[in-house]
Parts: structure tokens; C-alpha cells; sequence
């Protein structure tokens, strides 16, 4: 019993356009567990194809502002928009200046553009476990484009590469020595490089930096030529490019049959990590691990047994028919 | 046949402190699998109680001019120390400027002092998956001091806490808003925080602002109060306060006999971590797993079938006796 009439009737007022039940379902989702999972078998017949497209960078480049400006722009031209923002310091978030938060909450105002930060995994951010899932409910909710904000740190950068169609990175000018460490990962995945805030003196510079960089980039004949653009999203300057370049992007997913091809990889890749979490948690609560585990670490912790004849032993326990 | 006696005759001259072995062993590590585990099954019960100190904080904070002082002064004090860089801005790691670089190899000239950079997981640095492993490669070996450095990025620096007995987290004062957030993950994780280039106007500002937030930490009575030093690793000023914090911690933990419990959790930590790589690549190779896969994730592919339901599929063929 429980909570179980609940979702059912939170996921027929979701299929009735309802947004206070999408936002609920989303809670459910983020909490896992069996009613996540039903939810989610629930609505994956609903998904289709919305785009998906995730910004990344470092924090303080001013995605949130980018993020506003084409949000806007995308609204007007009639596009069905969720925003999800995975970043702690995202202005969606409630992590930035107080002004800031207050346009970008203005958004959530439109009913039609749904509004949604995540916790995130790490106390860094990056990126939540269930941003694949959030995207599929906002694309079973009607939505044909979904923007996701995550902060490019760590690892994050690559996972967003995982879930997105087009990743579009976004850096200042300003950055010093470890922002340029840190382009290193980002130059792989970007499809869209926007050097923000422009009207910095460096801008210029830091954009053919970039370009120069993408040069060294082997990408096979046909292939998607990185764009970088130059944008001052304060400014409101340079947004035409970049919405241009996006479309561009979308085009050429859509031309060489990727856009499919991304959608298979984002499945399958969210498969493989849920079987993953599963076996962590069926082995969590096996006695007989446990068991094991307890008598055996003792021996490890004197320095008698390697911990590695403990894995090995562990290992012979799990059989995979 | 194949390599195996090669590393039977490695870990003879490992025996012996030979450094040439020792850094042979370390890619055979790095290298991983059952040649990894032979070696860390031989020198396991050779590991004691080294102490392991972390260091991390964001690319360009000076971590590694700092460990550079603090190894030239732990050295003169006769201690056995191993520098393990996991940070691929790193001097150590060749990232950095060129006579920062120059100045890291001298260290490594002083065959007493070993000098190793590890390639990190995400492109971004973060932790290397067997920094526990050459940490316990260079105790058997008969270091006495691993200093351990990573960039503080992601969810990386809640590795380090996972791995180090100390944690000293270095910070700039001309960090921006992203660096604020930063801090946020770096306050639970740090024991000492050290305010590096102090000759900066802003730095005992901001020194006093991380002060504020360490009181906002709730320490339960004899716990341990994290310090909050002022180093310039440029100018040589501060170094004896930081060796001095580090000192303490070392005391405090013994006193406590904390010790041997960080121990217990690094060791307890690593073989959760094997195990479940070891179960990814079990499920990699069965037929079983990828037949179902392939038949499965066509019906996903189609929107027949939910990729939860592939997961629970997958979950029942995965015994545990």
C-alpha cells in the first residue's frame, strides 16, 4: 500500500500536463528505489526524441546567464523547454547571487518552461545519478528540448558527453593556468565552444587559443567541425551565434542518423550503471558476504591475508548463470 | 611463462631498495590485472603503517611548491618520503611551467626522495584508481611519509580523505565565487587548511573567512579542530606552522588511535572497490549477459520495453550462494 495509489495518480495528472505532478514524480525519482523504477517503466514508452542538450564549464563562466538568454529566445520561438541544472553553484540551484537567482527564477513563472535544479553526487556537483531519468520524464512530459547546466569538473565533463546530443562548453577569458588543464578534458567533448563575457580584452585571444587547439583534433572527413563562438550573455551579444551553431549541431545529428545512435548509447550506458547499482546493493545485504567479509578483513587488517584473496574469494561467491 | 619471472626477479630487487624496481613495479601496478595482484599479494604483509598525507585543492593553488618545501625539510629530518602526484597539472607530472618542472625532478635526483606521477582516471585528474596501491608499494618498500597530491576538483576530493590519514586542503585568496563552492566540499574533508601566496592583500581575509565557516562544524568534544595556516611555498614563510599542523594531526591520531582505524577503512574501502570491478568485468565477459543484452536492448532501442526491466532481467541471472 503506502504510496503506491499515490503515483498512480501522480502519473495520470503528469499525463495530464499536470507540472506540480512532474515535479513531484521528479522527487520520487530522485529518492530511487522500487517507485522510482515503476515510474520510470511507467513513462519509457512516452519518451521519444527530445533534444538533449548539456552545458558545461567551470564554475563562474555564466552558463546560468546563457542558459536564461537562450531560454528565452527558445520559448519565443514556440519550443516545449525543461531546464535541469545539476550545478551547486548555478543561480537554478539557489547557488549564486541573489539577482541572479531572482531573473532566473522568472522563468519557472512560464509554466511552459519547466524549471528543476538536482542534487548532485559529489559536494562539487557535477552530475546527478538520475539526470538520464529526469530528461526521460521531461521528454514523457512533452518537452522537445531539454537543456542541462553541470558544472565541468572532474569527471562530470565526460559523463555529460554520456547523456547529452550536443555539449556545448562554456569558458571566460579570465581563466589562468588551471582552466587551461582543465580545457584539455573539455576539448574533447565540446560540440559548441562559447568564450562568454567577450567584452574581457583576452576574449578574442582565449577564442583562437581554442581554435588552435581544435585544429589538433583528428576528426574524419564528414565529420562535426567544433564551432566557437563569442558571446557576452550580460550583453546579450553573440546569442544569435550560438543558437545558429546549436541548430547546426542539431542538423548534422540528424543528417549522419546520430541523434538515434546518441539515444542508444545513453540507454545502454544507464543500463550497464543500474545492473551496477544493483549488485552493489545485493551484495550489501548478503549474509553471507557480510559474513565473509567480516571474518576475513580481520586477517587482512593483522597484515595476514592480502586484500586481494579476499576479493578473489568474494568473487567465487557470485555466479553469473 | 610470459612476464612472471620478470617479476619474481622485480620483487627480489624491490627486497633489495632498488628504486629502478620499485618504479617497474609501480606501471606493473598501474597496468593492473593478474600481474598487479601477484605483486600486491607478495608485498602486502611488508606494509606497516606509513603515513599517508593528502594534498588537494584546486589547479594553481601551489600544491606541489609547497610539498616541494615540505619534502626539502622532511628530509633533512631523515624521514623516508614518497611523493605520489596524481594530478596532471602537476610539476611533478609534467603539467606545469617549465622551471617549476626542473625544480620537481631535483627531488627526484635524491635517490632517498621517490618522486612518481600516476595517470589519473578522468582527464581532469582527481585520483588515480590505485593511489592506495602504490601508497601500500612504497610502505613495503620502507617509506615512512607518502605525500599524496591531487587537485581538488569533482569527487575526487572526497577520495583523498578516503585514502589519506591527513587531509591538508590549499587554497589561494584570489579564488572567485566557483572557488567559494569548491570550499564548500573541501571544508569536510580538510584537517589543515593551508592560505597559500599570503603575500597576496586578500589572503588573511580570506584565511578568516574559512576560520568562520570551520566554526560552523559541529566537532564532537577531543575531536580534532581543523587549522587554518598562512604559507607563501614562493617565499618560504609559513612552511614551519604547516609542518607544525601536520605534526599535531599526527599525534592527535595517534592518541586516539585513530591510526589504525583510517587503516582499517582504506583497506576495507579497497576491496568494495575490486570487488565490484572485478563483477563488471565478469559480467563483460559472460555470453549469457551479452546475448541478453543484445536481444534486450533492441525492444529498449524501440521503446518496447523499459531499460528497467532489461536491468531486472539481468539482476535474477547474477547469483550470490
Amino acid at each position: 500500500m503506502g504510496n503506491k495509489p499515490d503515483i498512480d495518480a501522480l502519473l495520470e495528472r503528469f499525463a495530464e500536463g499536470n507540472v506540480t505532478a512532474a515535479a513531484r514524480l521528479i522527487s520520487v525519482i530522485e529518492n530511487g528505489g522500487e517507485e522510482a523504477e515503476r515510474v520510470l517503466d511507467r513513462i519509457f514508452a512516452q519518451t521519444s526524441n527530445a533534444y538533449r542538450v548539456g552545458f558545461t564549464g567551470p564554475p563562474g563562466a555564466g552558463k546560468s546567464s546563457l542558459l536564461y538568454r537562450l531560454t528565452r529566445i527558445f520559448r519565443e520561438e514556440g519550443r516545449r523547454i525543461a531546464v535541469i541544472a545539476v550545478d551547486p553553484t548555478s543561480p537554478f540551484s539557489g547557488g549564486a547571487l541573489l539577482g541572479d537567482r531572482i531573473r532566473m527564477q522568472s522563468l519557472s513563472e512560464d509554466t511552459e518552461i519547466f524549471v528543476r535544479s538536482l542534487a548532485s553526487r559529489g559536494s562539487l556537483g557535477g552530475i546527478s545519478n538520475c539526470t538520464d531519468e529526469v530528461c526521460d520524464l521531461m521528454d514523457a512530459f512533452g518537452k522537445d528540448l531539454i537543456l542541462v547546466e553541470t558544472v565541468g569538473v572532474g569527471q562530470s565533463e565526460l559523463e555529460i558527453a554520456e547523456k547529452a546530443h550536443t555539449v556545448v562548453v562554456v569558458l571566460v577569458p579570465e581563466s589562468g593556468d588551471g582552466i587551461q588543464a582543465m580545457k584539455a578534458g573539455l576539448m574533447e567533448i565540446g560540440d559548441i565552444f562559447v568564450m562568454n563575457k567577450c567584452d574581457h580584452s583576452d576574449a578574442e585571444l582565449a577564442a583562437l587559443e581554442i581554435e588552435d587547439t581544435l585544429k589538433l583534433k583528428n576528426i574524419p572527413a564528414g565529420g562535426w567541425k567544433p564551432r566557437v563562438v563569442l558571446t557576452s550573455a550580460r550583453e546579450e551579444t553573440g546569442i544569435d551565434d550560438l543558437l545558429r551553431a546549436i541548430g547546426e549541431h542539431h542538423t548534422y545529428l540528424q543528417d549522419k542518423g546520430l541523434f538515434r545512435k546518441k539515444r542508444k548509447q545513453i540507454l545502454f550506458s544507464r543500463v550497464r550503471r543500474a545492473v551496477m547499482d544493483k549488485l552493489e546493493q545485493k551484495l550489501r545485504n548478503s549474509e553471507t558476504v557480510r559474513d565473509l567479509i567480516d571474518r576475513r578483513m580481520k586477517e587482512v587488517y593483522d597484515g595476514k591475508l592480502s586484500p586481494y584473496q579476499v576479493v578473489r574469494e568474494l568473487e567465487r561467491i557470485v555466479k553469473i548463470d
